[in-house]
């Protein structure tokens, strides 16, 4: 293993077992929707978001432990859009990582509502953080509020909603990247410097290198769509030219496309400067999403 | 107008105030969301949660306009609720106070999403309070986070959906009504003493006050569908025994429900005491949501 697949390991390990005391320590009154949200938190995932969190609060000198519950609230949004997202008034899709989407197993009603769940757990979680100021808690707490929010994720899923079928020009699906993957990657960064209490120079340079990584992971998901091996992807390739999906692909080519993923992973890299040799992982994670097969 | 009426009427038009200028805030992105969310917010509504927050705040002592960013996320938070209720996976209602609902104007796709944006706004509002110190800010947004959550509000939607077409015992009904209903109402009452800085016998007056008022408005309510007049109800009465629900009134017959409605309101007077002069209007609250007939 290279420092960011350890990297990514250890905070698999921690933060998986952060989640489960989470969703288990309130009382087991409503069963269903609280094994739904257990079903869909760990229906597996690379945990990126909570892992650039932790390691940003490290880098920063900041208390890992104590970053923790943010962490945690990072990755149950992310769920929680996973589920709401697959739901059939949205994409309608039965499965999720090759496995039952959430409410193909449990019914459309409680997903909706495991989905409200994991939303409100979050901000429940993320302000229950010990150890750190509480100015710091609630500036992190409104970076993340406005990350999911309608300036951020949601805005994203609607401009997708609205783009669905037909040819959207550049700017628009860049600004769609940004907002839908884009803003929670990089509020995860961010959130993991404010709460090391890192200066703005410090969150800025992080800032980049997210956004670097963001835009990258997904330009490089849309160039495995075209070119990648279905075994090792675990699904259908070709999905987008055949749902007539735009995609930085489809509207520039796949040269075009690896150019540009490779110049976001070097960017991403240079933006690392000021953290020094500590972010040797975070500098071999932008490689790794880069180079990617699955 | 009598005191409860004045100081409904009062806090409404700050609220509403408040509300847009939340709502409009941010910069016009994604209108079709902020539409929906907008539609939503201002389809009417007696605003008795945030009005309830206010007003504890003020007997307390507490700064009104510093708790009004409170305000309007619990009222944002009950939006939400209904907006996902309406949903055709769990109440399927095409109307919402007379108009038609969220997803009947803009699509399930968009309500869904509105739904989302206004629960992730609510944590950004309450969280960007200004004037109060952040410990307290802190620990009325966990207060509110608890209270929407799966062993709140959302808990209670899933034993709504459990007890669905069957006949259900009175202590679950009494648990269904204290998390569906009563949760967000206690929480609006205790975040306005919270806010205020008030000590924990005051904080607990004011919960016994909204969870006698809570469950008296839900009495009434089941009341109303058995006894009142459609017109002035502006819905079909008799909903509830068409669809087989289990409520007070079915169980128990209408005379015994008009007893305890009429016992709570009295319990919630009794707990004002603690509040002095200062309280009648809440005192008189508690008369007017008996005596409703609509």
């Amino acid at each position: 293993m290279n420092k960011a697949e350890q990297m990514l390991e250890n905070y698999r390990r921690l933060i998986e077992g952060a989640l489960k005391k989470h969703i288990n320590e309130a009382p087991d009154l409503q069963k269903s929707v609280r094994d739904a949200m257990a079903y869909s938190l760990f229906i597996g995932g690379k945990r990126i978001r909570p892992a650039l969190l932790l390691e940003f609060c490290r880098v920063c000198g900041g208390n890992v432990e104590s970053a923790l519950n943010f962490a945690c609230a990072v990755e149950m949004i992310h769920t929680y859009s996973l589920i709401h997202d697959d739901l059939p008034c949205m994409d309608n899709s039965d499965f999720r990582r090759g496995r039952p989407s959430c409410h193909k197993k449990f019914g459309e009603d409680i997903a909706l509502l495991a989905g409200d769940g994991l939303l409100t757990l979050a901000f429940e979680t993320a302000l229950k953080t010990e150890n750190i100021p509480a100015g710091r808690v609630i500036k992190a707490a409104v970076i993340l509020a406005r990350a999911a929010g309608v300036d951020g994720m949601i805005g994203g899923q609607v401009i997708d909603l609205e783009s669905e079928g037909r040819a959207i020009p550049l700017d628009t699906l860049l600004k769609m990247y940004s907002l839908k993957t884009g803003a929670l990657i990089k509020a995860s960064a961010v959130i993991g410097c404010v709460l090391a209490g890192a200066g703005d120079n410090i969150v800025n340079a992080a800032e980049t290198y997210a956004e670097n990584i963001g835009l990258c992971f997904q330009i490089v998901d849309d160039i495995l769509d075209l070119e990648g091996d279905e075994a090792t992807l675990g699904k259908p390739i070709g999905s987008d030219e055949r749902n007539r999906k735009s995609t930085f692909v489809t509207l520039n080519g796949p040269v075009i496309a690896k150019q540009k993923a490779a110049y976001l992973a070097k960017s991403a890299k240079e933006s690392l400067k000021i953290f020094g040799e500590e972010a040797l992982p975070l500098a071999e994670l932008a490689d790794m999403l880069l180079y990617r097969n699955s």
